[in-house]
């Protein structure tokens, strides 16, 4: 509903992320952090944090210790939140929400 | 940080919680959904939801099943994160991310 049309998918819309998304999961903190961190230094002037359910929370860390600690001069242009629909393992449909930080330098 | 000031803070800012401020917590979800109804039923048009921490995807998802189940035409109006510094029992200073989402109709 409140979900953004992914406009920087390059054509393609597969499992993999594409390299200015970080897809934020159940990994430590830092690892996401990093990820970041090592985008911007690739040259990307742009990057989405993405993530869902329970890793929310994270996901809004990881944005802030980027900014706050790593990357000079970055900030958060945008955050988007949404509901994606989720079939569980019992065949039972679970609204699950979203979020996209959108960090620039 | 990127906390921004309390614009709406009537004149005192105590431990209370203004009206149009909904602090999400450990309650169920489904107890600060009904909470932010309520306040669209008490006629206020503007509903700030505030977590930190975990928190912030329970807050994420009170914002979206208000929005989506239970106001109509409800819409989220502006999403800010920011970093709070609070002291540890053991006297040390810790980091808790933040998030403020505003809700209006």
């Amino acid at each position: 509903m409140a979900e953004e049309p992914a406009k920087e998918t390059r054509g393609k819309k597969k499992g993999k992320a594409d390299e200015n998304m970080i897809f934020v999961g159940k990994k430590p903190t830092m690892s996401y952090v990093l990820a970041c961190v090592t985008q911007f230094n690739n040259g990307l002037n742009e990057i989405h944090i993405k993530a869902r359910g329970k890793a929310i929370s994270k996901a809004v860390d990881v944005a802030e210790i980027t900014k706050n600690r790593f990357a000079e001069g970055a900030k958060i242009k945008d955050i988007n939140v949404g509901t994606d629909v989720i079939n569980s393992d019992e065949g039972e449909k679970l609204n699950v929400s979203t979020i996209d930080i959108t960090l620039v330098r």
